[in-house]
């Protein structure tokens, strides 16, 4: 296994492993999912939306300052945070139960 | 004026008071913004991406999890952090520059 899928390896291990953590996807450009905790048709569905909302995030993020760069997108709800880490290649996507230290410093926005 | 408009507007202010907030607009549930510290066509152009944004937001959050509900959505960028918060008649969206302190506590996503 080359560096760059050993340190993705090691990325998915360090943050699944944090508690409240309870779902990761990583899709790459195409949409494909390449990694997740759910089951198949749950992550097609969710690789789709995850696709879109970061397409429209960084639009909107560009539309404001066309010179600026998306680097990661916060959803706070009732029960869950849900972050997006969009990378190069892949966009990440961390689900985890709300009332945990956010994950926000654990994914550090790194691009993959 | 009445006590709903008199605490938007206090909210309003503490926000635009706030170091490093450089614009905030407020949209309706039909895509108007309400206020703007934006000019006109930039604040149609981003109130449209913005109802765009959070619609996506709230029916991802929906999708994860039909019971929750989006309660507010953080963009973060090389220079800035854009929050949306989400209400029942409005969307509040603050834009911040990205070396101070995040204003996630400041709007405290407060329903409007």
């Amino acid at each position: 296994m080359n560096n760059v899928q050993n340190e993705f390896e090691e990325t998915l291990k360090r943050i699944q492993s944090q508690n409240g953590v309870n779902g990761v996807i990583v899709v790459n450009n195409n949409g494909d999912h390449i990694t997740s905790t759910f089951d198949n048709r749950s992550s097609v569905r969710h690789s789709e939306m995850m696709m879109k909302l970061a397409d429209n995030a960084k639009r909107f993020v560009r539309n404001l300052d066309p010179s600026n760069e998306l680097t990661v997108l916060q959803m706070g709800s009732k029960r869950r945070e849900v972050v997006l880490s969009p990378g190069k290649d892949f966009i990440m996507m961390v689900l985890r139960e709300q009332n945990h230290k956010s994950i926000m410093g654990i994914i550090g926005a790194k691009s993959l």
